[in-house]
């Protein structure tokens, strides 16, 4: 992503929890292109946020949220957790290493069941880890409004080569 | 959508389906945020392409179409055959009505399973209608890259209230 | 089901309960085939036991559950939940035109992700209600075993015509 | 299942197909519970038979097919895929270690489509592979009765440890 060099490059878990939020935030392109920042996450839950833009909408008269955003939202949440779990995993605190496994870990499914439409102006995903193993995470993700509308809820399985 | 006013404005059958292209590709937000075009559709079936773009990857080593941009586009394209359906339901050729009857449309759910991951350039979603009835509608979509790579398939239902 | 007649039969709300309890466990053919009971429902939550017997087995070195009968358990209970909101909903006491219309009740879909073998000699599905509106009821569902091991969740939607 | 032998034992590739057909329809208990027979079956494809039996269905008065039933056949389908996909990849004719191995295949997922309600007498469950990878088949079913109405359509996904 940022690094690329060969070299091994030490880092404290803390650090790589830092670095994790900063590329999320800052350096995955289509993060930015929706508006989404990370509030916070460990390897149990997370929470992200999405506030509402002109190019993120369905049609202009009703300004509702398109539910191509609400399914990206869900899927990062629960792609966070399956990221978190997974670095955990790697034993190891070579951040080129973790990278670079980084790299071998895919959504493999999501189920979304849409239940209102995304009239709010902010949204927070929340997501669970419902079970890890080795090479799956199954995470479950709700998304709510503002106003405590919960807008959908989605599962999310996540699988490293 | 674009047109507000109040009274009746009769279309052809023609017209609904090429007014239905126009506002797709160039008036809702995040289709154009999401770089997509209709190929072609009717009431059975239908075809959307996506160019990436740099803002629709995840990260800039592996340049890979982001999960959340494959489910966008797959859900619009169950979401286009629903419209088409309920439109031709609607039995009405009064551009209003059919455009307020629309906004009652909305996604029930969706269900992605990720096969690869979107290494191509372009893609190419299909879709066609597995059920459909009076409030509802069961589509079966596939995306394939330019390489004839299938990136993910899902089902999508449809409702209108 | 049971009663025939096409006069007009009152029932308590009390007895309404009593009677879909009693037709549950005791005359649908497939419920008694598998060995379910209802421990408790109302209209937002209920819990179903299902105890092992040697048909309900994938193969006899392992003795674990079959899938499909954790399928079958998980669907009967989003169904019992959809049963008892769409008679709330009928707001009619009439035996004869609940049965009725209770025929016209059909599960829309079911997801179900299975975390661990069906190990156990008994099992407990809970459900509680997601979404409920007038033709729609959205359950989410899990099954767990004597040990408390969670064997699988899923959700379901169930339809009225 | 059958065999406990600790020694090896020998199969051709055609055993091992007529040893899983023999297995499944006259082994799994919970297969004889449902009346349900293969029809044919290879890496690729299969079909699976179900007749209507009393203890199958709902309610006396509409006479259809349990849910749960529907279920289960989508299911073995599925997984009648895996195994054969898997035991393809075992690269081995020695009968044990194949039973062995299979024990270790789980259902990690099952996703169905309700269309009709199972009005027939007798159903035909068709399964494909959509991907196989060395620890996952993605496989797709569909249900019909015997007067081509396409019942239910599911997705399911089989891992083995």
């Amino acid at each position: 992503m940022i690094l690329d060099s060969a070299e091994s490059v030490e880092f404290t878990k803390e650090n790589i929890y830092e670095f994790i939020h900063d590329i999320w935030d800052n350096h995955v392109p289509f993060h930015k292109h929706i508006n989404q920042k990370i509030i916070n996450f460990d390897k149990d839950s997370c929470e992200i946020s999405l506030k509402k833009t002109d190019n993120l909408i369905i049609d202009i008269s009703t300004q509702r949220l398109h539910g191509g955003v609400i399914a990206s939202i869900l899927d990062n949440t629960g792609a966070l957790l399956a990221l978190t779990n997974f670095i955990e995993q790697f034993d190891s605190t070579d951040i080129n290493y973790i990278i670079k496994q980084s790299q071998k870990i895919g959504t493999l499914d999501l189920n979304i069941n849409y239940l209102s439409p995304g009239s709010g102006d902010e949204f927070i995903s929340k997501g669970k880890v419902i079970r890890r193993s080795k090479r799956l995470v199954l995470a479950e993700m709700t998304l709510y409004d503002e106003n405590d509308v919960l807008v959908a809820t989605a599962t999310g399985k996540y699988m490293i080569k």
